[in-house]
């Protein structure tokens, strides 16, 4: 992992409001995915491929939904 | 990821009680996959496929179970 | 979403005891399934599918550790 | 779901040692696919499916896992 | 389930520091595959199928990972 | 497991910052990948697997947050 990436804008999981924890969150997730498949032209490729398919859709939505429980504990979910 | 998409209605987790707080579990995890498949048109054409899966189905449920996790205890499980 | 339709039975996380609150993580899950699939004949197709199929019956059994855990905490353990 | 089904032997979260625990994890899990699946002839002819391949094995222990972090809570970790 | 089986070896949740509340977490997983397949030729001849495939071993470290977030709670992260 | 593997590397889940946590859980999920498959060779046969699979990319995503999950408890969320 090269000194330029990063996994984590801003290096902090706090945020103004749930909205703005809720796009960390797929930030996140997505940053996973761009360490581990490094490629643009590679990452591009699988877009059409699980935006199309629902399985792979719901998949998404669970490892943001744990993403972001993370981040709105960390946030005391902004009461 | 445009600026009048809205990941979380309200921009809370806070609900009046357990039915409405579980509601918003859908409507959040609905709202992730609105924004990895913006196009109204393919997200229509999966509904048939995941409606009648039941793998998916329980796999959706999985996602709105983990959302409802973060937004119960956001609530204090409104007790 | 129709207003009749109930996620939560009685609206509340609360149980009388450990056996009544995994029941209700039981109904709460087959409920998301309901509001995802809403046809009951469709519905009903389904089941000799995954009530025969190991790897479903399995995921079944994670969803519902999942609600569990929520109804579990919400009811401090019924401690 | 019949009134003799029982979903938590004991209808207690709360066990001696951790040992226990995860036996009460284990159990609790098998009772989740038990009353989906209510033939027990059924059940049976999964059991060399699931028990044979590597897949499911992990599911299952992943099931397993997630009963036994609430159940742990529940005992305060036996600490 | 035998009384020889042991799920979680020493009985005890509480480990010295991270790396062996870590072990712990990959043994626990283990057993509960040994309980599930109790043959230790047949678990053999899966080892060769789910180490050499990267989706199986993914969810491995999935349930790794969920069975030591468990461990470290006990643990108070070993702080 | 060999005496020489480190599942945990610094044997401490603490870390300077969010970045760094990020970065830790990233490598100790890969160093269950490793103990379950010590066959480098092998390991990096799967690599170009994974990369290129988007249902794999977001199950090492859902891995990672888990992981992630606890690490980020261990350290307060950095606050």
């Amino acid at each position: 992992m090269s000194e330029q990436t990063q996994l984590i804008p801003g290096n902090s999981l706090i945020t103004e409001n749930p909205e703005k924890g809720r796009a960390l969150a797929v930030k996140m997730a997505r940053l996973i995915i761009k360490i581990t498949q490094p490629d643009a032209v590679a990452r591009e490729k699988m877009r059409p491929i699980y935006a199309n398919d629902a399985s792979m859709l719901i998949a998404i939505g669970q490892t943001v939904a744990t993403e972001f429980a993370t981040i709105a504990k960390a946030n005391n979910y902004w009461k």
